[in-house]
């Protein structure tokens, strides 16, 4: 089969590979429907973090189940399933709390020895625990939705946990830091979904803000540093805050996300802070507040999200402004890196 | 009046000061029954960090209410009063919020031009908001009672206000790290207050161990380092404990309070971080940890607290293993530096 390869910073190739197959009971084959590029795969396309040269890519896939190994249960061949970006037992304390990003049997697709989302097809471990099927099935859905439910395997979840992280409720004025796919998702999150009232999106970039106002944005602040924690407070009668959402995870972000915070207010964290920023905790200090991070456990959410989508009552699909052949993956990434998309779309 | 004085690392004197007095229609004057020295106030003592030579000491007190403002409608001449460390107008929106440590005309007792607890008397700024009368006044709690309600102005609160930020809950098992004056009180509010089933104290020293045993740890853990981390862990059947309590504020006991939680665990950061530890968020993040830190509002748990220890249901009095007169408050300085005191009390 055909799978995008990581050979270098800038370089990403598809290539022939040894077509998936199932090596444990466990396991299932996704034949795979629509794919997508992450913000966090350009790390390494970038030079940030180094990769193993010759690794698969891509953690972002649905598709048709086309084999399942004989202990798996809750899923048959023919299933259109969304995965989310780390398999997962569902069994664990850590999956049983919720974290199934923590599960001690997890993994995230693309690692060595692993299928990536980036290709023909994936074989997906703990396939019980990690894929959830749509009801109904394609027939139900439509090709129009497909674009939708990808959004689930990781950014509308990624965002909706960040808002929930920052204790958004009904009614709350909640700001985001990061206008990426996981920030214009926080929003959609907060507003659609937990329903908050006012959401403030920092954002310099018109095309994002543009999605940013369509997932339910109430304000947008263009500024950044102590210029845009200046704007978000006079925003907000002076006093920040109560709930903010990092999506960006570098120093710079985590200073606005503190600074533009309420006293007694809520930081949800869901940027991976890949170049180890470190947090001085005086400021939080003493400003009395509250910080929760992580690497959202998408499973926990994905029931729900997609019958949300599969209602057609949640639409993330405009988060997807450029659609490719799996054949130009390469395209892809080079858009997102130059900031001209903000997430290409393999169909 | 009589009053302690800063004058340099390692020099506390008792000096003649003017009386305190009511300058301003919103203040009372308290005549200071008990106080006593804060770990805090050990940072100049030993030099970690610099005050004004000349300053007053002590943030700690009760007493009886001498003189008050044409303004203060909640308290009368001769009323016992419990001061919290701060005081506040309980009117501004962080107040309301219960976050009477960031009220916008909050300060603490000692700051340049004010005074100090460890002295014969107390001007007190916005005395409606920051001064609780006990019911019944000294007649109904006698003397007996008076260091318990002694330790409630700063450091019974305190730890308890560790353990609300750990998400505490009735049946939990927490840990605390530090066993000074705070963890013990985090212990104390853990078990005796919120109901926690099991509570495992981190502690090296003797006498801090049996009075944490007495206020309730179930667990003690004599271990620092990765070594009390994995005692931890063995402790709660290699998970990690759900609600851990950091009562220190130095990058060491941080290091500890994230090794030790379980995943997606809370932190309740009670520590000041006088000494500007940096925290890396990486381990937080991939262990998607919650961490609440901030000075805690005391007044906001004043009432309840004065409650129990006046009904008899609480008695933080065993932290007080030393007494002194005023004029020796020297002594206890020394005795809690070199920690043979836990918490030195004037009377």
């Amino acid at each position: 089969m055909r799978a995008a390869i990581y050979q270098a910073a800038g370089q990403v190739v598809v290539a022939d590979v040894p077509d998936a197959a199932l090596t444990t009971t466990t396991d299932a084959v996704v034949r795979v429907l629509r794919s997508c590029v992450c913000g966090s795969d350009l790390w390494a396309y970038r030079g940030i973090i180094t990769r193993p040269p010759g690794s698969r890519l891509g953690h972002e896939f649905i598709g048709i189940v086309e084999a399942v190994g004989e202990e798996v249960v809750t899923l048959s061949v023919g299933d259109l399933v969304v995965a989310p970006f780390q398999w997962s037992d569902n069994t664990c304390p850590a999956c049983l709390d919720g974290l199934q990003t923590a599960c001690v049997n997890g993994g995230t697709f693309g690692a060595a020895g692993t299928d990536g989302g980036q290709g023909e097809a994936v074989r997906v471990p703990q396939a019980d625990g990690t894929l959830v099927a749509v009801p109904g099935g394609l027939a139900a859905v439509g090709e129009q939705l497909l674009p939708g439910l990808l959004g689930l395997t990781d950014v509308v979840a990624t965002g909706l946990h960040g808002a929930v992280l920052a204790g958004t409720d009904v009614g709350a004025t909640v700001a985001v830091v990061g206008d990426g796919a996981v920030g214009l998702c926080a929003v959609l999150g907060a507003r659609q979904i937990l329903g908050a009232e006012r959401v403030i999106l920092m954002s310099r970039h018109p095309d994002r803000q543009l999605v940013g106002r369509a997932f339910g944005a109430t304000d947008v602040v263009t500024l950044r540093g102590e210029d845009g924690i200046a704007a978000v407070r006079e925003l907000t009668g002076g006093l920040g805050v109560r709930h903010v959402v990092e999506a960006v995870g570098t120093p710079e972000s985590w200073q606005m996300a503190v600074g533009m915070a309420r006293e007694g207010g809520s930081i949800g964290a869901v940027g991976v802070p890949h170049t180890t920023p470190q947090l001085p905790p005086l400021d939080p200090f003493f400003h009395q507040l509250h910080i929760s991070l992580g690497i959202a456990p998408v499973r926990h959410y994905l029931s729900d999200l997609i019958g949300r989508v599969s209602a057609g009552t949640l639409d993330p699909s405009p988060l997807f402004d450029l659609t490719l052949p799996l054949e130009s993956v390469a395209q892809g990434y080079a858009a997102m890196s130059a900031r001209t998309s903000i997430k290409a779309m393999l169909a």
